[in-house]
């Protein structure tokens, strides 16, 4: 992975009525300094973020995306974003990338401590090579996200829906889950219902069916599994969002983690559970998420 | 509130065997641009930090809060800090505080994404004034920290007892407190056991005794607890860590939140009840807490 570019932004109001964005922006050197060490992004990891994904210079799912930023920002309490101001430094963004893949992050912090306003940056990295993943597969673990399914209806404070630049139990997990000799991590809640990956969501094949859990403020939205319903459904195959009991991954027989950048992730085993790699079904799936989307 | 110094610090093995560590530190603008976009403080909140309070250029606490920070780089399987070198660092932060309350922070990054090693920095501000709350007091409101009790136990990965630089949750405890027309929040957890403030611990004082949170793994330790135990001992109070059921406030006659820079600020209220301001306890431990300690 590289730093390829970045570029600073100054938001502005939702409500901007001007079309053209450019002198909010500043291109600046992605490995130089930067962002002051007042930044609340960096002491209480205050601010939202996504990651995109970019294939040629396409960025991928802009919509899903930024209609989650905004989401994640009116949770917490930050500005709503603008949505042609983002979309234009996406574009930027992206016509800096080069061919093959990318990764276009998107990052809206509540700014210096006492600052006047929010800060903002986009960044463009070139991908990891995800190829082993994508098709050789993933083992993970499920590991205990603490709190129980009813925390994010009866607490919002917990920010359970929004994805805030407070990673580091995410990344916990992950370190985690390679303590156990596995790649990556499945979290449950204390009272056995199936989440999502620290930063990927979770598709299970049960019965023939394509089931993910609903997405209800517990956890987030994932684009890129939006993504795979939609391919899934224009296959014939049939998909669903309910709740998922721990006890029932025993059922699954194949899985996969979706992400922006990882895209389809089959699980080869969960825990000590083996599943099918269904190897055709993934690179089909994984074709469709690099082929240029909206 | 202004940022009066800053330093960026080269991590030193923790048996490196010097004991000037003056080359390692870069004094810098505390305001002008420092960190990359890459640091993973800002992209994943990914670092532990400390709060130090100063008083007319003596930063207070200072072993107690360096031992917590080893303990959180412990649990984030960050490298062990040098004390020496952290010591050193603080000690020139100390000297260019002016007189009065300031702050110094410390922060250890896990660094720049992909990079080759940790970053760290220290910074200086000047305090806020915290007179009204040392003196008229706070009103706290419960809110549900997501978790149970037994939590922090089974899943260390959770880092319950690592002051990371994930805050945002904290954050939003603290917006939704004011929301609620009160100064603070209060944490507990989902079944029912009294926790922590989000930047504060709580005392208690129960038929006469002063009572905290016991420090097992689910809530941070407080250095100006410590200090504040330590002080009520002296004077000849009883003091008790063990566990608060939520129930129990009821039973409180008065009650504090301690920490670093705000120092004790007694609770006027817990939601709906009121408490007793014992103004001239707290004006004897702030008068403690302001005099130089270590």
């Amino acid at each position: 992975m590289a730093w390829r570019y970045a570029l600073t932004i100054e938001p502005v109001a939702s409500d901007d009525a001007r079309t053209d964005f450019g002198d909010t922006f500043s291109v600046i050197d992605p490995v130089a300094p930067a962002l002051s060490v007042g930044e609340l992004s960096t002491q209480r990891g205050d601010g939202v973020f996504e990651s995109i994904g970019v294939i040629d210079g396409h960025a991928q799912e802009v919509s899903a995306h930024l209609d989650r930023l905004a989401r994640s920002a009116q949770l917490c309490d930050l500005p709503v974003p603008h949505e042609g101001q983002w979309r234009q430094a996406i574009a930027a963004a992206a016509a800096a990338c080069d061919p093959g893949e990318s990764v276009i992050k998107l990052i809206l912090s509540r700014g210096v401590e006492h600052g006047p306003a929010p800060t903002a940056w986009v960044t463009v990295a070139s991908a990891t090579d995800f190829a082993d993943a994508r098709t050789r597969g993933i083992r993970v673990v499920t590991l205990d996200r603490g709190f129980d399914s009813a925390a994010a209806a009866r607490a919002p404070w917990l920010l359970l829906g929004a994805k805030t630049l407070s990673y580091a139990v995410n990344m916990a997990a992950i370190r985690e889950a390679k303590r156990r000799g596995a790649d990556d991590a499945l979290f449950v809640s204390s009272d056995g219902v199936v989440l999502e990956a620290p930063t990927a969501s979770v598709i299970l094949r049960i019965d023939g069916v394509f089931v993910t859990p609903a997405p209800t403020g517990l956890i987030l939205h994932g684009t890129t599994q939006l993504s795979a319903f939609q391919w899934l459904a224009s296959r014939g195959f049939d998909t669903e969002y309910r709740d998922v009991a721990a006890a029932e991954l025993q059922r699954a027989d194949a899985a996969w983690l979706v992400s922006s950048v990882r895209l389809a992730a089959p699980i080869t085993a969960i825990d000590a559970m083996p599943l099918t790699n269904d190897v055709e079904l993934t690179a089909a799936l994984n074709a469709y998420l690099l082929s240029p989307r909206d």
